[in-house]
C-alpha cells in the first residue's frame, strides 16, 4: 500500500492493476517530479516577465533580488495572489454561468431548466434586497439573476458586491472597507489584481496581499451566488443515503461518471438517465448507473443521491476498472491524462464546455437551449461505448461504503429545528456552551500527492471527532471521508468523543430520519463553502461574539488547486484559522509568510498555518478551538461581573 | 562597455559610477540570474497548482507530463496565455482608469481635467456610433466615456467589443468570430482565461491559445480606447522637438522624472510645473526640469515635448546622477530597486496609485478630484528634496540628442496631407507602389537584458532604414532610438536608403515644419500601438488588399513585459508578422511553438518569429516585406490580365 501513497484500499487495488497494464498514473507522475524545485516550491521563482526566470539566491551578489529589483517578499506575494486570481476566476466564472442560465430561464429562453426551489428564490431575493411581495416567480428570478450578473459586470469602484454585503455582518464589512479589500466588481478586481502584479507595478507585499484578499472576497461572493442559484435551479439538498468508492461502478450497467464542477449539464444527465433505462437495457445492460467524481459528483450527490466513484487524485482509476463507459466532464480538476487512460479501454471521455477540451477526446458542445436532448445524446454515446466494453478487462474493486450526505445549510437548520423550532442555531450554541462539543471544523480542499492520498483528510477528521468537534465537510475532502466509510452513523460510534456522541444521539432522536446522521455533514461542492460561512455567521450572531471569536476552524490537508488558495484566503479574511497540510509557496519569504500566518490574525482574526503532520495539525486545531472557547468564557465572565457590579 | 551590456554611452558612464559607489544595478542582477532555469525559460515548468512545480523531463518515466497529466503543449500554452492575461489586464486597466476619469469630467465631478481635443472626441464618437449632431460636448463625452467603460463591464457573451469593431474591417472581424476569439467584455475575457487555464480545465493547446488571442484582442481594445480618451483629455500629439538621454537632467534645476504609464497624474505635474518655476527658484534652483522615463515619459513627450531621460533598463541610472530630486511613478515597469538607488542619494521616489506602492518609498495618494493641487504638492516634495541635494554626488553624463516626436496618426496624416490633401494615406501607398519605400515596420517593445541594452533596437532600425523601410516606433523601443540620437533628421541622412531618403525629402519639402522629420515616427507609449494598427488598416483599404497582405512588419527586439506578449499576440491576430528578439517561452513545446510561428500564418496571416540576432532578424523582416510586395504585384498582374481578357 505504501508504495502507492494512498490509504484507499480500492485505489490501491486499481493502482496494482494500472501497474499490470503498464499505465502510468498521477501517482507515478508525482513520484517522477520528486524532488520539487525549491525555488518554485517556496514561491521565490519569478516568471512574471520575460527577463527571468529570476530565482532568489540569497548568497549571490545581485541574486538576492529579481532582475527588476523585486525582493523575495514581492515575488512571493505576487505569485501567491496570482493563485488567488486563478481560483477566484474559476469559482466565480462557474457562478456567472449559473447566473446567466437562471436569467435565461427567467427570460423564457430555456425550457429544460426551471425554478425548482421557489422558497430558496424568495429567501435569497429578500436577503439581497429584491422585492418579492406580490411578485411573480419569474419576475423575482430575473431580478435575482440580474443582481448576480451585475456582480461580474460592475466597474464603478464606489459600489460594493451585493452578496457578501447581504450575508456578512456590518462590523466585518467595515473591517474589509478599512483594509481596502472590499471589492466592487468580481471581474474588475481580478483584472486589477493582474495589473497590480504586472512587472513594475506593486512591490509592497502587504498591498499585494490586500489585493489578493480582495480577489478572495470575489471568490466567496461568486461561490455564494453559485450555490444560491444552483439551489434555486436544481433544488436545495436534503439528507440522502447513497454509497461511495469504486465499488459503486456496476459491471452489469452502463456506467457514466459525472466529473468536474458545474451542475448545469450533469443535472440534465441525471434527469435524462431516468427516462433512458430501457435504451440501456436494449443494449444488453441492466440499466444506467451514474457515479460522481470531484465536485460535479458532489452536486448530484447532494441533490440526487448519485454515488461517489472517487475523488481528484484517483479519477484515472475509475477508467481503469474497465467498466466506465463514459466520463462526462465539464470544468476544473479534470486530469488531461483521462484521455490516455481511456485509450487502454473503451471509455469515452466527453468534454462539454467551450473552455475545456482534451486533445483526442470527444467534444460535445453542450447546448443549454437543448439541454435534455444534449444530455440524452451523451448518454447514447455511453450506451454505444458499453457495447464495445471488453468484459475481460473489467476489474471493479468490491469496495463501497454507505454515505449520508445532503447537508445544505437549510437541511442542517431543519434538523436543529427539530430540537429548537424557534431558534435552530441555538442547538449548536447550547452544545458548545455546555461543553458537549468543543466547536466546529470544516474539512475542505483537494488531493495533493505531496502527501499520501486521503490520509490526512481522514486522520484529522478522526482526531477532531475524538475531541468532540462537530464536523462539516465539502469538496474532495468530503469525498475522502465518504470513500473511507466515515460519512455515516457507524463512524460516529467508532470515532466520536463522548460529548459529540451525546450531541449526535440528541440530533438523531429528534431528526426523524430513516438513517443515522453521519460523522461529518457534507455541505457539497468546493463552490459551496459559503454554506459553512453562513453557519459561522449565524453562530457568531447567536453567541454574541464576532466572527473571529467563534470556535471554528478550517482544515485543508491536501490543498492543491488555485481555488483552494482563494478559499483559504477568504476564510482568513472572515476570521477563520485555516490549516493547510502542504507547505505553502509563501515560505520563500519570511515576511510574507509571517503576514499570512501571524499578522493576519491581528488584522482579521483569521490566519493560515501549514502543518503536513495530521496529529500535530489536529492538536493545533483543537487548541485554537479551546482557546477561543476560553476567551469567550472570560469575556462572558467579565460581562457578568460588570453586570453584577452595576 | 561590453561589461555593462548596453550600447548607450551615458548609461555606460553611469554604470561605472554605480560600480564606484557599490550599487548593484539591474545589469548586475541580470548577470546574477545567469544561466536561466531551462524549464522556466522554455515554458515547461508548471506552477498552476500546488502539487508541483512540475518540470517536463522527457526521458524520465512519468516525467514527460505534469502530475495531472498535462503535456508540454498544455503547460506551455497555459503559461503563455497567462502572460497575455497579465499584459491585457495592465493595458486595459490603464484604459479603464482614463475612461472613468473622462466620465467624471462629463459628469462635472472633476475640475482639473477637461476635453482638450473636442475634434478628436467627435471623430471617436462618430466612429463608435455615438450621436454627435447638434449635441453638447459634455453629452457626447459622457456617451463616449460610458461606451468605453461598458467594454469592461459587459458580461453578455452574445455582444461584442465596440472599439475593435469600429476600427477593424469586417473580413478580419469575421475571421475572429469564426475562430471564436472575438471578445464580448474585457474583464470577462480575462477572468474566463484564468478559469480556462485553471488546473484540470482546458488542456487543448489550440483552444487555450485561442482563449489567449481573445484576451489579446481585449488588450488592443483597451489600448485603443486608452489612446483615444487620453487624446481627448490631454490633446493629440503634434510634432515636437526635444532631447533625450541623461544629459537632459539639469544640474541647476529641480529635476523631476515622470515614470510609469498613466498620463492622468503626469500631465497634471506638467501643468502645475509651469506655474511653479518661482518656487523652485526660491529654493535656489533656476527652475523645474521635467524628464520622462518609460511610457509616462512618452505620454508627456508626445503632448508636451518633455525630454526623455532614459528607458526601462536604465531607469535606476537617472537616480544615480545624484541630481534627480523626485521620481514620480504611477503604474507598470517601475523597478522596485529605485527605492534602493534613492537611498544612496536624496531622491524622493513618490508612488501615487493605490495598486502600486514600493516599501519604504513615499506614497502620495493621488486624488483626481484635487489633481492640480496633488501635483503641486508632489512638486513641492521635489523642491524640498532639491534642498538636500549633495552637489558632490552629482554626476550627469553630458550626453543628449535631439528628438523629433509627436506622431499621432492624426499628425502623420496631416503631413501626408500636405502632399495629397484629398487622400493623405495615398502618399504612403504611392511610395510603396513606386518602390521608393519597401514597406513599413513598427519598432516596439521593452528592454530585456537577456541581450545587450538597446543594441538590437538600433541595429534593426538601421538595417531596415537602409532597406528603405519606413519606420514607426513606440514604447521603450522608441526611447532607445531617441537615446541613441536616431530620432531626428540627421539620422535620415546617415541611415536611410536612397528611396527612403527621397521619400523623406518629399515629405520634408511639403511638411512645412521648422525641423526635419526623424528617421522613425514616434507614435507614443506602449499603450498607443493602436495608432500603428489604424494606419495599417487604412493602408490595407487604400491598397485594396487584406490586412495580412500589407507590407508591414513588427519588431520587438527586447520584449520583456507581459504587455509585450499581449501586444505581439494581437498583432499576429491582425495579420502582422511579428519579430521577437528573445527566445519565447513557447519553445518548450514544439507543437505550441509551431502553432504561433507557423500555423498562425495559415489562420490569421500573421505569425511570430524569434531571432536574437539583429542582422538575421532584419533580413527576415525585409524578406517578408518584399514577399508581400511581390505577392501584391502578382495579384495585381492577375487582375490586370483578367481585366484585359474581358
Amino acid at each position: 500500500m505504501s508504495e502507492h501513497k494512498t490509504i484507499d484500499v480500492a485505489a490501491t487495488q486499481m493502482l496494482d492493476r494500472a501497474k499490470e497494464i503498464g499505465f502510468l498514473t498521477t501517482f507515478d507522475r508525482a513520484k517522477a517530479q520528486e524532488p520539487r524545485c525549491t525555488f518554485g516550491n517556496t514561491g521565490i521563482c519569478c516568471r512574471i516577465c520575460l527577463q527571468g526566470p529570476c530565482r532568489i539566491l540569497p548568497k549571490k551578489p545581485g541574486g538576492n533580488k529579481g532582475i527588476c529589483g523585486a525582493a523575495d517578499y514581492t515575488i512571493v506575494a505576487r505569485n501567491t495572489v496570482r493563485y488567488i486570481a486563478g481560483g477566484a476566476a474559476a469559482h466565480s466564472d462557474h457562478g456567472r454561468h449559473i447566473a446567466e442560465t437562471l436569467l435565461h430561464v427567467a427570460e423564457g429562453k430555456l425550457h429544460d431548466y426551471k425554478v425548482t426551489d421557489p422558497d430558496k428564490l424568495v429567501r435569497v431575493a429578500k436577503r439581497i434586497g429584491v422585492e418579492t411581495e406580490g411578485r411573480d416567480v419569474m419576475a423575482i428570478t430575473k431580478d435575482v439573476a440580474s443582481a448576480a450578473l451585475a456582480e461580474f459586470g460592475r466597474v464603478d469602484e464606489t459600489q460594493e458586491l451585493t452578496w457578501i454585503n447581504a450575508y456578512t455582518d456590518e462590523k466585518r464589512l467595515d473591517l474589509w472597507r478599512k483594509t481596502t479589500i472590499m471589492p466592487s466588481g468580481i471581474n474588475l478586481s481580478l483584472a486589477q489584481l493582474l495589473h497590480q502584479t504586472h512587472v513594475g507595478t506593486d512591490s509592497d507585499p502587504v498591498n499585494i496581499i490586500f489585493g489578493g484578499l480582495k480577489a478572495a472576497l470575489c471568490d466567496i461572493d461568486g461561490q455564494h451566488l453559485a450555490t444560491d442559484l444552483s439551489d434555486i435551479l436544481f433544488g436545495t439538498g436534503v439528507p440522502v443515503v447513497t454509497e461511495a468508492n469504486l465499488g459503486a461502478i456496476k459491471a452489469d450497467k452502463v456506467n457514466i461518471a459525472l466529473h468536474g464542477h458545474n451542475p448545469l449539464l450533469s443535472q440534465m444527465v441525471v434527469n435524462a438517465a431516468k427516462e433512458m433505462q430501457d435504451e440501456a437495457k436494449a443494449a444488453g445492460a441492466t440499466g444506467i448507473n451514474l457515479v460522481g467524481i470531484c465536485c460535479t459528483g458532489n452536486e448530484v450527490l447532494m441533490r440526487e443521491g448519485v454515488a461517489i466513484a472517487t475523488n481528484f487524485a484517483t479519477q484515472e482509476l475509475a477508467v481503469m476498472t474497465g467498466a466506465m463507459d463514459a466520463m462526462v466532464v465539464d470544468v476544473q480538476c479534470i486530469m488531461p491524462s483521462l484521455r490516455s487512460a481511456a485509450e487502454c479501454f473503451h471509455t469515452k471521455i466527453v468534454t462539454t464546455m467551450p473552455i475545456m477540451k482534451i486533445p483526442g477526446s470527444y467534444h460535445f458542445a453542450f447546448d443549454e437551449h437543448n439541454a435534455i436532448n444534449s444530455a440524452k445524446e451523451i448518454i447514447r454515446l455511453a450506451i454505444e461505448a458499453y457495447k464495445n466494453r471488453d468484459a475481460s478487462k473489467v476489474s471493479i474493486p468490491e469496495i463501497k461504503n454507505t454515505v449520508v450526505a445532503g447537508f445544505s445549510l437549510e437541511s442542517i437548520l431543519n434538523i436543529f429545528g427539530k430540537i429548537n423550532p424557534e431558534n435552530p442555531i441555538r442547538v449548536l450554541v447550547d452544545a458548545i456552551e455546555a461543553g458537549e462539543i468543543k466547536g466546529i471544523a470544516s474539512l475542505i480542499g483537494c488531493n495533493n500527492l505531496k502527501g499520501t492520498h486521503d490520509q490526512n483528510h481522514t486522520a484529522i477528521a478522526i482526531e477532531l471527532a475524538k475531541n468532540d468537534v462537530f464536523l462539516l465537510a465539502g469538496g474532495c475532502s468530503a469525498q475522502a471521508h465518504a470513500l473511507a466509510g466515515m460519512m455515516n452513523g457507524e463512524a460516529v460510534k467508532k470515532y466520536a468523543g463522548e460529548g459529540l456522541k451525546k450531541f449526535f444521539a440528541r440530533l438523531n432522536a429528534a431528526a426523524g430520519l430513516t438513517t443515522e446522521l453521519p460523522l461529518m455533514f457534507h455541505t457539497g461542492s468546493c463552490v459551496d463553502y459559503s454554506r459553512q460561512q453562513d453557519l459561522v455567521n449565524m453562530l457568531a450572531k447567536e453567541m454574541g461574539v464576532e466572527n473571529h471569536e467563534v470556535p471554528y476552524v478550517v482544515s485543508a490537508p491536501e490543498a492543491m488547486s488555485e481555488k483552494a488558495v482563494a478559499i483559504g484566503s477568504w476564510n482568513v479574511a472572515y476570521g477563520n484559522p485555516t490549516h493547510v497540510g502542504v507547505i505553502a509557496p509563501t515560505v520563500g519569504s519570511q515576511l510574507v509568510n509571517d503576514v499570512v500566518t501571524k499578522i493576519a490574525e491581528d488584522v482579521f482574526g483569521g490566519f493560515f498555518f501549514w502543518e503536513p503532520d495530521a496529529l500535530k495539525a489536529s492538536e493545533r486545531l483543537v487548541e485554537i478551538i479551546e482557546e477561543r472557547n476560553w476567551k469567550n468564557a472570560m469575556r462572558k465572565k467579565a460581562r457578568d461581573a460588570k453586570a453584577a457590579a452595576e
